[in-house]
Formats: structure tokens, sequence, C-alpha cells
């Protein structure tokens, strides 16, 4: 990568970060030089990962909480992630509203992100815009996901502290997100506390975290908040704070980097393993063996260890 | 494999049955090789998928659906798969109450799945239990999954003809998931249709799906259904049965089934790639060198490009 790109992009200037995330999310081969380049430049800003239903007001929160950090003088950098299709392109008219609101503030930079590919590969995307905007200075980091699955599970893995927002009626969908959520939350946020439900709907939050097993020793609290009227948000920045602070007194904070390292290298091996087997001869052969598979003249699995032992031999 | 354990399996027996998809749940080399001496018999069901938001009512129609094709004389195996923690226990006392209404028929299996682990594998597990009622001679394979993110995405992977069950209260989870969902649906229900709002939402997806690229000929229609009063079921079964006439005329079906076994055949081997390369002594220089990563010493780039070089020269 170039010198004086490298240098721009540590400066912080907002151009420059604004190419490289492009460069990272195409996965160009300057992408990953300035991952490469970067690395020894992050780890500075703390990652604040956000996430519940849709509509629960997860990028309201996300502005406020922004707005709190620019007044104590941090820089802010928000990642917002639409794991959905930009197909109907309802959320991306609903980031480019929110866009006018945070651009006032040179201190904040905002990206939005979207893909019609698998979630997975979107997550990862995200987490390494995080690193082009830690290496650019960003004090904190607020990455931003509808919860449908994997994608809150991934935000969180890619996250210092989580938050997720509920809201009164969430109801059904809550019912079934329950669980994961349970188990990824360091914060709950029942937003539009003001509705009917609130108290109904806090209890039965700290009903099932009184069930949650407490392997860090850390108990997952919940801030009854009205975000659009500001409402719970010097709460919900005490909280984290102090959920911060738990994490770098206890060393769970680099613990739980060292896993975020751990399974990046996982997971960049299990591509390149990917990318090194199928080359075009490869692939060709199986795609010749598969005919005999869908007439069960062979199995998936005779083909999987004839390819393998090839591979190996190689 | 017990060559008597086969033979009972193969006839349908519905122990065995059990036995056979719990020791393939639980990834037992027992299971493996069950997989491996069952495929030269799988290939004759016809598999069909049924996912949404929560509440939408798709147990129900999954019962009504089993109904009519055991009306037929045809045999019927459902696969419920719960991607969600059994944490919360209420997706699992749904399946119990749901036992008792299709237990009443000895020519339907039903098993439900659950996982607190990967939505992913959890998918994978169903499809092999699709493999498993296949070679036990059920005709028709219902596989069942709530519809959050990837695990829809997977059911319909899975499936020769994927049902998207909606009701017009939905919202905003449709909202969000729309986009996705318009792209595996090759048939909609709205069910709960004698509700508010039923013929705004049939409007709605409509539009939508005027917009859809028809990539494969196929327009996906949208029933009408109150399902617990049985109403829609015919229409859903005529549309289904249409449905797979087009694909088998069409050599779409054959397509499907080919992807299918390429998808299951890049996963076996992505699994033996990581099983092979994370040896013990691997892993154990990894963990020691992702201490300096952390520190920022050495980049996670610098230490995959060192290990699979390692895995290369050996």
């Amino acid at each position: 990568m170039d010198r004086e790109f490298l240098k721009k992009l540590l400066s912080g200037d907002k151009l420059t970060t604004t190419r490289a995330i492009t460069a990272v999310e195409n996965e160009t081969p300057s992408g990953k030089g300035i991952l490469r380049s970067i690395y020894p430049h992050t780890g500075k800003a703390y990652r604040i990962g956000m996430t519940g239903p849709p509509g629960a007001g997860k990028s309201t929160i996300v502005n406020k909480l922004a707005h709190r950090y620019r007044q104590r003088g941090l820089r802010v950098g928000i990642i917002a992630v639409d794991p959905t299709s930009p197909y109907t392109g309802g959320a991306l008219l609903g980031d480019r509203i929110r866009m006018t609101d945070v651009e006032l503030d040179e201190g904040v930079f905002f990206r939005s992100m979207a893909s019609r590919g698998s979630a997975g590969g979107l997550s990862r995307k995200a987490a390494e815009a995080a690193d082009v905007l830690d290496a650019a200075g960003k004090e904190i980091i607020l990455l931003e996901t509808v919860g449908v699955g994997q994608s809150e599970l991934d935000i969180a893995a890619a996250a210092d502290t989580t938050v997720v927002v509920l809201v009164p009626e969430s109801g059904d969908s809550i019912q079934a997100m329950k669980a994961g959520l349970m188990e990824i939350a360091d914060v709950f946020v029942l937003n539009k506390s003001d509705r009917a439900g609130a108290d109904q709907a806090v209890t039965a939050i700290k009903t099932i975290l009184h069930f949650k097993s407490q392997q860090d020793g850390w108990n997952p609290d919940v801030v009854k908040a009205v975000a659009s009227e500001g409402k719970g948000i010097d709460e919900l920045t005490a909280i984290i704070d102090r959920h911060r602070k738990y994490q770098e007194e206890t060393g769970r904070l680099r613990e739980k980097r060292v896993q975020r390292i751990v399974n990046r290298i996982r997971e960049l091996i299990g591509d390149r393993l990917r990318v090194d087997f199928w080359n075009e001869q490869r692939m060709q052969q199986m795609k010749e063996q598969v005919r005999r598979v869908i007439d069960r003249q062979l199995t998936p699995y005779d083909v999987v260890e004839e390819l393998l032992e090839e591979f190996r031999d190689n």
C-alpha cells in the first residue's frame, strides 16, 4: 500500500477512510494490503455492538450514543450492517435519513454496509471496516445490525460490549430470539418504554436473565429508554462504561480480543484452504463425479475421499 | 453398519429410523456409516421446506399437509428444525403438543431437532435426517423451520419446493426478511387470512413478486389460508403438485439436486480440511503466536501465511 495513503488514513482523513473501507468491502487486493498495513495501528478503539429486532429503534440509540461520546470529545465511527438484500430499499432509505443527523458532526464517521450475499461474510467485512476506523483514530466504534439469527451472533463476536435493544411489543419475535439474545447481551435496552407493557417486558427479561449462567461474572442489566426523547441514554452510557471498566480490570477484554484474533485466523485459514483446494481442475473433477452421485452409482462420501486423497498426494 | 439394521431401516421400521436419526444428529461414527450406507437408497422422496416468522402457523400447515398426503396413501416424514436454543423450552413444548396430533397416524414420522449450536450445522443435520427418512421409504418429507436469517436459506437449499408462510400482522419482521424470502419462496401462504389486513398483505407480496427476476421461469403464487380451519390447504397442495411437475418436466428438479450434492461435497471437504489442518500441534502453534498478534508485533495475516506454509510442506 501507498505510504502516503497509509499516512492519510492514520491521520483520520475522511475521504481516505471511505476509500479504504470500500476496498476492504470489495475484497480487492489493495483492500487486503490495507488490512495488513493498518493492523499494527489497531486495538485502541472500544467496539460497541447494537442489535435487536427491526423497528426497535437501534439507529436512534446509536445516534444518541454517538452524540454523548462526541460530547466527551471522543472520535466516533458507526458501521450499520444490513443483512437483508437491498432489494426493497427500505433499510437503505432508513440509513440515508439518519446520515443527515450524524453528518452534522464531522467527528462522526458513518458507513452502512448491505449485501445480497451471506450474512457471515458481511459481518466479517464489518469487523474489518471497524479495523479501518480503529486505525483511522476513532476511539468509539458502534456496530449496528438487525437481529436476525446469525448476524447478531457475529456482531456480538466483533464487539467489546453488546447492547440488545428490545421494545414492549416485540413479543413473538423476542420469544424466538430470546435464548440467543440472552447469551450475547451485556446490556439490554427496553426502548419505547413509554408504551404499554414496558414493565412486564422488563420483568420478563429479568426473569430469564435470572436463569442465565453467569459464566463471566457480569450481570447484564436492563435499561428503560425512550431514545427518541433522549431518555435512558445517560444510564446506558454509564452501564457501558462500567462494563468496559469491569472487563479491563478482570482481563476479560483482553481474553475476548484474543478469542477474536483466533477466530479471524481460523476464518482466514478456512478461506485459503478452500481456494487452494477448489482449483479449476478439482472443481471439474468433482462436477463429473456428481452426475454419478445423483444416479446413485457413487456416494458424496466416496467423492470426498477421492478428492482429498488426490489433494494430499500433491 | 449392521446389515440387519440397514434392512430394518429400509423397511421403514420406526424405532430403527429414530435410532438412525439420533446417530446422525450426534455425529457418531455409526451415524456417518449410516449416511454412507443409505445413500444409494435415497433420492426418491420429495422434500418440501416450510419457513416463516414465529407464530405464523407453520406447524398447523405442515400437519394439514401431512394429513392430505396420507389421504393419498403416501408415507410422510416431518422434520421440525428449531434454530433457537432449547433454553426457554417454548418451541419444544409446541412440538410436543403437535406430536399427539400427527402421532395418531402411524404413517407419519415426526422428529424435532433443536440446538444451542450453530444454525448452519443444524440445517445440515436436518438434511441428513431427511436422507434417513428418504431411505426409510417416506415419499414426502416436510422440513419446517422458523425464518430467522440463515436457517430459512438453508432449509430452502435442502428442499425441492419451498413454502413461505406469512400472516397479515407480520408487518415489520416481514419487511426485514422480505427480500430474502422473495428469493427462496416457490409458494407463499398468507395464513390467518380471516384477520384484518389480509388483502393488503397479499397485494403487497404480489407487488414485490412482480419485481422479482424470474430466473427459473416459475411464478410464485400467493395462497390465502386459515390453516386451523383447513382452509387453503387444497389449494396449497395443488400448487406444490404443479411446482413439482413443472420442475420435473423442465429438468429443474435434477438441476437443484445436483446443486445440493455439490454443496454437500463442498461442506464435507471444508470440514475435513479444517480437521486435518487444526491438529493439536498447529493449534498450539497458533495460540502461541496470538499473544504476539494482540500485542501488535505480528499481524493475523503473518500467522496465517506461516501456518499455511508449514501445512503445505508436510
